[in-house]
């Protein structure tokens, strides 16, 4: 094993803070706290407080009715929706000056809310080629033609830095529960998530009725049916089988979805490439199977508006205000940017 | 083993935000970056990113020239600095309020820089009620009588929590070299340190030119002289014996020594406590020790100014503005806050 030593300093934030020409952020309160969690006690009575999520929040003057949680995926925490790895602003921040509360969440077992109450061996894993492939910035080494990711070296630098591993299972369940109480207690929020946390996502609004709103960036997994569709998706994995009553919950709010580009159209020998094509076939088939039973899903493929060039980070990629202005527009359609 | 469930949902930032009369913070720019870091190859030549720093920043209108790089301590990350236990603001809102540019730090291996070269068996650590006493809140379960920490069940509910595992071992040398490649390029900055992060700052000094003064909250380690001290603390651990040149390091830049309450006078049979009695007493022979040099380190101990109760996490306490107040002086009379 060779190691290749590499420090590099080029500070995203000193070098960008002095090229943005924004207008100030004015914020009327902002903070972190712990949400949920478990207490475990040994033998002796001693205790070990875990499984909590973290969260970081900032309120602006004003501030909409509803605010937005926004809530990681695989491999991600709070960095994910902060500065882009080039440098620019990330959601945190955009729809924080487009008037909205932002609640930025860490899933229990990872980041700073990394106390678990599951063991776990953490090593190195050596699986940085095969996520650029999956998350659709091109064939590693290769970027995607007019892919929306800039291609200088110290960008992928500071966006395979984003990933932080999970400490012990990823608990679907727990998590869930959790978001699900946090919700209650806000009494209504927007859910923007992104991929792992659209899965949660689904788990989830059978759970609480203050889910008022999803935004579901490139979601991959748990998208829930009543009657089995024609899929080449496996279940239990990218589908599951659900009751009525628990579908029924999909219906409740609107639910916009939207996917990015160099999705295959036919079936393809690269499988992490593949895959989102069975998946935004399937999301077409959910959005249906949701419209059908009365709920209010919209589906948004960006080629299809020739938008081009997305990776599966589309609240980072470099037209990420082009995406966060259609997000906008529709909130505005729906009502929910009051 | 019994695992007691203990769902507590009591939302800090959401009851806290209503009852803050302050005014609104003005942002210039926010966001967050990694620093540092190397790649480790295998010998497939598949990478992986690892033992970056974390950094998130906020700068406001009109900013001090000299930012502030916030460093936590043993077992603590970015949380540290933001809201209190009890949901007030911590010295992250505080020192911006006061015009500081403000970069939180986390060092390699831990919270959002979690990507570690190294390997680490997680699981959980009894260690809660030893922490209880060694960050001087009481004789678990018992509060110091006056303690300037929240009494109510939540508050250490939230305390608790804050607590996140390294993965892997902690590396001074690493993080010290981020650290100083850190300050060099901010061209300047002040240190504020706690706990172990002012053992990291020790470390840190004879690295680089650009600490241009520090702030050292309760500093458990690694102070350093050139003369052996007449003390009961332990060298390699408590100090260490370092060359002249080294030495000098210490008296570049102004230094300030903060320690609180509840440390005992004479020989205690607590030894979590005790051992803050032969810090302070190795911090006071140090401070001569630099200043005897051509330093200028200032040590304040609370209880000889009246400041009764403070706990270890000074920057929090309940009086915790009160101790920001005494740093501002400090910073103003060494001109560092123009």
């Amino acid at each position: 094993m060779k190691k290749l030593i590499f420090l590099t300093l080029f500070i995203m934030g000193i070098s960008q803070a002095k090229s943005l020409e924004q207008k100030p952020l004015v914020i009327a309160s902002q903070g972190s706290f712990f949400v949920g969690g478990s207490v475990l006690k040994n033998d002796e009575g001693k205790s070990f407080h875990g499984d909590h999520a973290y969260v970081y929040y900032q309120k602006p003057m004003n501030a909409k009715k509803l605010p937005i949680v926004l809530l990681h995926g695989i491999h991600q925490a709070t960095k994910t929706w902060e500065s882009t790895p080039d440098g620019r602003e990330g959601y945190a921040n955009i729809f924080l000056r487009r008037g909205f509360s932002i609640y930025n969440f860490t899933t229990p077992r990872r980041g700073n809310a990394s106390r678990s109450l599951d063991e776990a061996l953490i090593k190195p894993v050596f699986d940085e080629e095969s996520w650029f492939v999956k998350w659709r910035i091109g064939i590693y080494p290769n970027y995607f033609k007019g892919v929306q990711f800039s291609k200088d070296k110290e960008s992928l630098n500071q966006f395979l830095r984003q990933i932080t591993p999970n400490i012990g299972k990823i608990d679907f369940e727990l998590n869930t529960n959790i978001l699900a109480n946090f919700f209650d207690e806000l009494k209504g929020g927007i859910m923007m998530a992104h991929s792992q946390g659209v899965m949660h996502t689904w788990k989830l609004l059978p759970k609480t009725k203050n889910v008022k709103a999803v935004i579901a960036l490139e979601g991959g997994g748990y998208f829930s049916f009543v009657k089995r569709p024609q899929t080449e998706a496996s279940e239990g994995v990218e589908y599951i089988m659900v009751d009525e009553k628990t579908f029924k919950s999909f219906t409740k709010m609107p639910i916009l979805l939207i996917y990015g580009d160099n999705i295959p159209t036919t079936k393809s020998n690269v499988p992490e490439l593949d895959i989102w094509r069975i998946r935004l076939d399937l999301a077409k088939k959910w959005a249906n199977a949701v419209n059908e039973a009365g709920g209010d899903v919209s589906l948004i493929h960006l080629p299809e508006l020739k938008i081009y060039g997305n990776t599966h980070f589309l609240m980072s990629d470099l037209n990420n205000v082009e995406i966060a202005d259609l997000i906008s527009e529709w909130l505005k359609e729906k009502g929910l940017d009051k």
